[in-house]
């Protein structure tokens, strides 16, 4: 299972791809970047660039699924305006290339890797790091937070498939954090 | 110059393309209508089904520009979180297509075509209509909304094109309405 997680902005779009062996194999990066698009550029160019890349990405690394941050408070109206607006060009990517997408809020991505839906960044920055088996934690935030996300995912799809394999005995869920 | 005019949303998308001939002719109608898309489908699909629509209309209409509400305060923030990606969405569609996308806020538009930036659904409906030379009021709201960004962006290019012919003289635009 090859999962494509996005953490949307329309300055940084940080992405990651993450695979794992089903049901419940070593999780690895296999790839992560950021799409940048300049300030100076117009609104409507820097939309075209990052539906662009994505749309590169999925046709490069053929994901089952993408994982993008359900957006509810963002600080500055600004921010979010543009933030929400790249947001629209990613999920229509996904959509195009006809990919499911997956979305999880920053709650439920804290809560399934570090079992607190209040971990500071730097915690979650670890349990990517270690359960990645990285020599470093990911860099910048952006990249970090969407290998986070697509982790989320791989966990939730985790948890779904033994609940399927468990299905007589007792729901392995209700001793697991909220997933989904 | 022919201007297609949106007011974004994911439930209804209101377009209307409007030509006017230079430098200051009469304003028609050309077409108008909404752009639906059920509650019931899931967000991706309802961007790809808003993205494939307006492409299809960029493509029939040949518009010269796009004109698109700049959205400041929406009273929920839901129906903002969904409108804002409808409208990515529709910007990069223009993009796509290398049409220039132009913005007005609320106010310019109420203040472009009424004097008033305070001005009455009830006002603005009537001043389209009878710019346009309607029979009756555009309906529903969504399309009306639509026309009048479009008529705005008429006028702030008519202004414009004033401006330019009257270089040696004194600047009308300084008695005009803020028109950009």
């Amino acid at each position: 299972m090859k999962i494509l997680g996005i953490d949307p902005g329309v300055a940084d779009t940080g992405w990651a791809v993450l695979e794992q062996e089903p049901p419940a194999g070593t999780i690895r990066l296999l790839a992560s970047g950021l799409v940048r698009t300049p300030a100076s550029d117009p609104l409507p160019d820097r939309l075209r660039d990052i539906h662009g890349e994505i749309e590169g990405l999925l046709r490069e690394h053929a994901p089952d699924a993408v994982a993008i941050e359900e957006m509810f408070f963002l600080k500055r109206a600004n921010t979010m305006r543009a933030t929400l607006q790249a947001r629209g060009v990613i999920v229509l990517a996904a959509a195009q290339a006809r990919k499911s997408v997956v979305e999880y809020n920053p709650k439920q991505v804290k809560t399934t890797l570090t079992g607190s839906g209040a971990a500071e960044k730097a915690q979650m920055q670890k349990m990517v790091q270690r359960t990645l088996g990285l020599a470093e934690p990911l860099r910048p935030d952006d990249v970090a937070d969407a290998a986070a996300i697509a982790l989320c995912h791989l966990r939730s799809s985790r948890y779904k498939s033994l609940k399927v394999l468990d299905r007589v005995g007792r729901d392995w869920r209700d001793r697991l954090p909220e997933a989904k």
